[in-house]
């Protein structure tokens, strides 16, 4: 790679969200949170939605930039793009996308957007609802691995076993989002803390998860509006600036052997090292973490291929003291996260990460100023972004 | 828009392109059409197809850069994206993406790329084969408005009525198609010449179009392989450089009026300002086009609408001797295009404007500097791109 680079170059000018819901419960069409969530994020910028010149959104989403457009009645669109994976691994690809498009001149307000009702349109959670089954798939089906749960759990399991990884680091990332969650009331699970007994005694969805470290099945939308570093001067908001953004996978990542040696992998190791460089910064001065959970055990690997705890540290590091905004080493997940603010294919966590860079969080780290936020560790292709305030630049 | 720009960063090293075939008869399912076409782009540049670590596609391209990556034995893949909207207003637009990901320095080698079998995977040339419709749909094919050409000519007869033009302004484009086809062995209308006889006796499918102004269905792909003005230096073939790229759509694009004044357009007038301002160049500079053609009325309203032709002067300027390479006032569709070479969604006309600043077309316009080629004008968003050889950096 050369010298070229969108450091500094972009800024996150708003960020919005519906009230968020569990499955089933949003009186609103999914098109109509999407359409919320973007007038939301337009007016904590002090930006009209008229000027949204540009759209950047996830693969499969069914909520298009023309119809936004003409909805939020629109001049002119002058950019709109969708990031390919599954929904998780998207969701700093599609904040990746639309910086980069904003840095060519493609376009000035750019829109990125996550609109879900599974309530309305089906379920992630579960195994797929078709006649027949494609691809990588036909293969493990046959064999019960129907469901995301499923299929992630021999990933980790395997992971585990490798390093020597306890239950418990599962449980304290599962406790870091639920106590957050207690702080936040955008939270699905606000009201609803979880003990180590309660996890302990939960139902097993697979081993090695619990209830308690899957993600939740939501309705709701957010939205991120990105400008121009220059453009950032005149917003309501102090900007969130973009220093790294990376996305991808690495070698056969589409293509996993379940007996090979690199088949245990969040995908993030061929990503981390663009992405530091991008931003020029190490591990070690990251201040706060949000990290994409579907399951627990997508954090432990994400982690550990982002440098941000040794393997064998593991089982020292994952307690819950060291994961929470209130003193902990490297606080994570602090709005409670997709386990337990809401799933909205991390879209959340990204936000939570700009939150903290205004010191608006609910869960506020002191004085962060570097915030990581990574997407969708079961998925190929992967991504992160690091976010700075103005003096990281 | 700021000053922020792409003008000359990026080139396109290569192109590739499989055998096109008429539906149905490709002997290769769609994925390794799509990886021959890539590994032939590769082959033109001199590039090996292990350096591809970006890949740009369509909205609903079935073939995913994970899978191609791990098949074409990437070691790791840094970018991936995809184009809203229908396919053909993406062919611009997915190289636009590519060119923003090189310049914001996420990814050194980028493939966009096609692969269609429609053969495989049922026509975009008939109406909805669902049980329901959907979205706009639903409002119009309960009177008659099933397939593209039936929804498209809507429009095209407004346009027509509007400014006076008359059906001979199609019947030049279509066989301005033909002639050059009649020179490009790749075509799959080769050896098939069009006369104005012929033309006028074929079938209307609906008016205003025969037969013969409708695109065709074909099985193939097409690959373009993008790297930054540096890396260009290195390759085998003379770079063609991206002065501008742009898409969008206007107010309102995807929410169209049948009655109102601004329904008869190709949604490129808002898309051409931009276009221009980024290329540093006037209409007047173009020395060929290559403009989208599902139906010849879009030819003649993208044309229009880029100020390539007045819209009262169509009748003049659409004729067959205008429109051809060998000593036309703007040649056109110099490959035989979407109607005769082969449809590829639009990446066929980009390959074309490449050629002709290479100097390899088969219908080659002496001393090409400048190309325009635009996509999609029925769907929303639409996108162009302006290609120029060095000279003109």
């Amino acid at each position: 790679m050369s010298e070229r680079s969108i450091r500094g170059k972009v800024a996150v000018a708003g960020v919005g969200e519906t009230t968020y819901y569990k499955r089933g419960q949003s009186p609103d069409a999914e098109f109509l949170l999407g359409l919320k969530a973007i007038v939301a994020a337009c007016d904590d910028a002090g930006i009209s939605p008229k000027e949204i010149d540009g759209f950047c959104s996830f693969a499969d989403d069914r909520n298009d930039p023309s119809r936004l457009s003409a909805a939020l009645g629109i001049k002119e669109m002058n950019l709109s793009s969708m990031q390919w994976g599954g929904g998780g691994g998207g969701a700093a690809g599609v904040l990746q996308n639309g910086a980069a498009a904003i840095a060519a001149g493609y376009a000035d307000v750019v829109v990125c957007y996550r609109a879900l009702a599974q309530g309305q349109f089906g379920r992630y959670g579960q195994g797929p609802q078709v006649p027949y089954i494609q691809g990588e798939r036909a293969f493990t089906s046959p064999y019960g691995l129907m469901s995301p749960a499923q299929m992630f759990a021999m990933k980790v399991v395997r992971f585990m076993h490798e390093h020597g990884i306890k239950q418990e680091a599962l449980r304290a990332l599962s406790m870091a989002s639920y106590h957050h969650a207690q702080n936040n009331p955008r939270a699905v699970m606000n009201g609803k803390p979880l003990t180590e007994e309660k996890y302990d005694n939960s139902r097993w969805i697979v081993e090695p998860f619990h209830l308690f470290d899957c993600c939740m099945e939501n309705d709701g939308a957010a939205a991120i509006l990105l400008v121009s570093a220059e453009r950032a001067k005149d917003i309501k908001q102090k900007p969130a600036y973009i220093l790294g953004a990376a996305h991808g996978s690495g070698y056969r990542a589409a293509a996993p052997v379940h007996n090979s040696g690199d088949y245990p992998s969040s995908n993030f190791s061929t990503v981390a090292p663009h992405l530091y460089r991008q931003a020029q910064i190490t591990p070690e001065d990251i201040d706060v973490a949000q990290i994409y959970e579907n399951f627990t055990g997508g954090v432990l690997m994400t982690m550990i291929e982002h440098g941000l705890c040794k393997p064998e540290e593991a089982n020292d590091f994952f307690q819950l003291d060291n994961l929470i905004a209130q003193g902990g080493k490297l606080p994570l997940n602090t709005s409670g996260g997709n386990l337990a603010e809401c799933y909205m294919h991390g879209l959340g966590l990204q936000i939570e990460a700009i939150r903290q860079l205004r010191g608006q969080s609910t869960n506020q780290v002191k004085d962060a100023k570097i915030a990581l936020a990574a997407a969708g560790p079961m998925v190929s292709p992967v991504s992160t972004i690091i976010y700075g305030t103005e003096d990281t630049l």
